[in-house]
């Protein structure tokens, strides 16, 4: 067994420590960036989280690195999807001072998951929700649309009801989304909410209608989910 | 390929096109009314939006003319359902100054996505979707049924709990309802809630209950989509 | 046709008026209860209210005697379920005057509702709604078990994280029971919300376990309605 | 009959009752220790709660005498994990002062009711969720991986929209996890929220996209165990 079995394939040992160890990583870094965002830090704790950075910035450039030398058409691989974000990856290192902040660069590390997920354990399941998504896709659409407009509608509703009663809460149209939105996703953060009768009489009527519209499709996926499963079931037997 | 096609049909390019030209128009109306609504506007922005109102509506016009001039049977397209809300869209101009406000005129325009979207890609899932709630008709009417009802239990209840200890709160089974809708939706506003050990236990009963109640008919609604859809799926094979 | 078929059959027409006149008479009857509730209600109107009670005692009385006078079996009638409903909603006419709150006797008319859906439209809806229930039954118990468990060890949990930060918020198990309610729910009123790091990650735990358990039995009645519905059709066919 | 019928089968009357008594007594224990930690006792409330503790604790023991006594190979059951969960539950009365907080040992007791259940009528409901779970196991890793993923993210980006905005509400990545789990989870207690127009936006973009993320696992639970109850009722046909 050589360095590139290790680097490039899951089905071995020693392949899948190196996924786990990277996956691992990766998680060490998005808890230093959280980490590093807290105000009042110590200035030896910044030290820490600076110096730990360095590292863990260090170990993605060897992956990295390793990946090209033992990928077999290197080109391919560099300009690959997945090659790109590993390459964003290591940037933070390479430009140690930028204009843009290169902490949104490192959130990218987090989309390297999903590439070692793939290669791991869960790929059965991402193709089956891959397979349920592209059965659903049109109603997943249709439902889209809708509820944009639901929300919109909503929105123009409860602007003509509440304007005048809260004019702070309810200015227009625009700021009225927001409260359509947090009204038929049911998360009701209530800071805004209306007081007139004819506004809770409306907002009962769109709830009504409206919840079903908002909750549907993640029925329809998991519905498609249960089939493209069934389906391979049957198949294999 | 001549003006009749470019209008009336969708399985062209140029159809297409056209469609999709006016998706972008209504959308870009509902924009405007939307920004209309912000207080503090310069006078600049409203000579803007005043102007771009004209121009929207001319071209809503046109289109109202050659959809007219191009139909095959005028009278029929004139009287119909979408003909109608074609002609709402154009009263804004047509009266510029009014009795009623013209901008609820003006959010009927949205209507007339659907008609487009018919005509376009998502057919097929609106006519799914049309036999899936015809499927499932007699259990929506019934849970929606039981859900006014349940509501309306929840809010004699929480008035007789409530109203005691906080009289501003739960002035009467009518303010109450608020409470009952906002409640079992799960919206959760957090205006008004029971306060006393009776209010707070009738609460999770009634949640216990009711949170069912209102979720199942999305259930259904998704089940039924998933089986019309699967039924045209075996009846192609 | 005579008064035995209006009263007694919903399968003729003035049979299936009868059923939804004594519909409106409840759902009348329903609205002055919760208008009588609003706190400075003027004397005219509370005049008229009483007036407008009298009168629909009175109606009910008089679909109570011919509901006896029509019924084969009289004494069967009586003392059924339906037939001590149908009794308790005219009492509050009988006793003019009584200790208890006679309004309460007034909203058990809307179980009569239920009577009335069972011989309409509806009944094909209900008798499917009682397979499904019979079908998940066992699920059903487990489930409301587990939430109540759930619950319970959300409400201990939290209340030891929290009790020494908020002694106010969460000064008891059972105080914290009604956030634990509120909480997996997910209407979250926001009156009371976890405070310390402990708090919060404890909620993001239970709310990641919770949620499920409390959405899973309207999913299981959805799927075994369908279930039902499908087994219908196929014996149909 | 003997005593070992009684206490470890659950298919005789004798032993049925046996074991509702031992779930009466779970339910008992743990009603006395919520009210316990209510503040403001009266001393005769606070010696019958202790009272009742030394019974209730006393009873177990006799309880798990008799399960060791009537134990076919008791070894096998001390070291099994139901036997050491009934150890542990009688442990709050051996070590009547300790360091740490006994209470906490109490609660384990509400774990020996899974115990009871399993053997009474919810067996096979159980066998048929555990045999849900194992067909929707990968789903559920990839859902929980992704929501995981998802709430991070949610932090990320609203910690960069709204930290100008909010330094209190949003000071850190960390804190703002907190908004992301009562957001995405459609909680919304309203302590924290986007006031910034980015942050809205924001809002309104993950919640389209992320409340299915969350109820999907919910929908897939729930039409697997459908899935299982269909094949075992074709088994038996």
């Amino acid at each position: 067994m050589n360095i590139s079995d290790i680097v490039q394939r899951s089905d071995t040992t020693l392949g899948r420590i190196f996924d786990w160890a990277v996956i691992g990583l990766i998680v060490v870094s998005m808890i230093t960036l959280s980490i590093e965002t807290l105000p009042n830090l110590s200035r030896t704790a910044r030290t820490v989280l600076d110096m730990s950075e360095v590292v863990i910035t260090g170990l993605f450039i060897l992956e990295y690195c390793l990946r090209v030398a033992t990928a077999r058409r290197k080109h391919r691989y560099i300009f690959s999807f997945y090659g790109i974000i590993d390459f964003i990856a290591i940037i933070p290192f390479l430009i140690s001072a930028g204009v843009v902040d290169l902490r949104v660069a490192r959130v990218l590390r987090l989309f390297r998951i999903f590439r070692i997920l793939k290669l791991t354990g869960c790929s059965r399941a991402i193709a089956r929700f891959g397979k349920a998504i592209a059965i659903a896709k049109e109603e997943i659409v249709l439902f889209s649309a809708v509820t944009v407009v639901v929300i919109y509608l909503s929105a123009v509703g409860i602007y003509h009801l509440e304007n005048a009663a809260q004019p702070e809460a309810f200015p227009s149209i625009i700021h009225s989304l927001w409260w359509a939105t947090a009204t038929l996703t049911t998360v009701g953060y209530g800071d805004v909410y209306p007081i007139t009768a004819g506004g809770k009489l409306f907002t009962f009527l769109i709830l009504m209608c409206g919840i079903g519209i908002v909750t549907v499709p993640a029925g329809l996926v998991a519905a498609a989910l249960s089939k493209v499963r069934q389906d391979e079931n049957q198949a294999e037997c």
